[in-house]
């Protein structure tokens, strides 16, 4: 990953604003891969000793919600409510209540986010140093790797899997 | 996706260069997961009817060869050598060959587009109409998602993948 901050010379490939919408949009199609799960398989089925698919979403949820903490004030701590080693849903619908509290918290506090927080190098969750921005392509990228394996799971379960490009 | 193009007050969320290195590491980690395939898996493993891996692996090259052409200068043509529909490696040489090569053209061509080029909206290879950026992001989050399916293949043979973290 790149680890240099930005400079007065940096190109604006992506704005703050439109990140936002890429972020939201890539949940909004992993909450769509969950509801595509029975809730037994959602719960159980598994390939080649990887986690069931509740257990991804729920990492994804416990990365989230503080995540966008962490990018907005640089105190990277985990969140009791979406901590995944203390809270474990045990239904669907107990699932996709965290991840839309989940939505809701990133739409408030994101604002609150200066571009130059973006560009600050720091260790998120006490991970190697990165500029906040790739901290946060990596959550996005760590979620599209996950609901990938969401995807085999269905093809292998006979479900066909919602649009990868309907965000 | 996010379909307004870039005003005066956009904030930077990454620069064109981060997004380079941040592509390129993707490419490189994709790159190790195609090696780490069996020959004869890399072209005939499947799971649920998915396509083997090697020719996952050839779409992606089918969409950056061109794609960063169609970025830099608008013209959004497939090119031949790297036309999934024409070209298919038969061994893994062959294939990671024509990877390379891609991963040469991407570090020569990205230097030419300008910031105001990822803004701009257009219809990359004749779908919708978007901004560049999200278009490039689109192809990096294709990378990704097959990836994982290739992570998912290999497991299901007993194969450690690589680390997602390195690229």
């Amino acid at each position: 990953m790149e680890t240099q901050t930005a400079t007065t010379t940096d190109q604006l490939f992506i704005s703050t604003d439109a990140m936002l919408a890429h972020w939201q949009g890539h949940r909004n199609l992993t909450r769509r891969v969950i509801e595509a799960f029975p809730e037994d398989k959602l719960f159980n089925h598994s390939i080649g000793g990887m986690r069931p698919f509740a257990e991804l979403a729920m990492e994804l949820i416990d990365i989230a919600a503080p995540g966008v903490e962490g990018l907005a004030t640089g105190k990277w701590e985990k969140i009791e409510e979406f901590d995944h080693t203390k809270t474990m849903p045990k239904t669907k619908e107990g699932l996709l209540e965290l991840w839309d509290k989940v939505t809701v918290t990133i739409d408030s506090v994101w604002p609150k986010i200066s571009s130059e927080r973006f560009q600050k190098v720091e260790s998120a969750f006490g991970q190697y140093e990165y500029p906040n921005y790739a901290s946060l392509l990596y959550f996005v990228d760590n979620e599209i790797h996950h609901r990938a394996q969401g995807y085999v799971y269905l093809r292998s379960l006979g479900i066909q899997p919602p649009f990868f490009w309907e965000r």
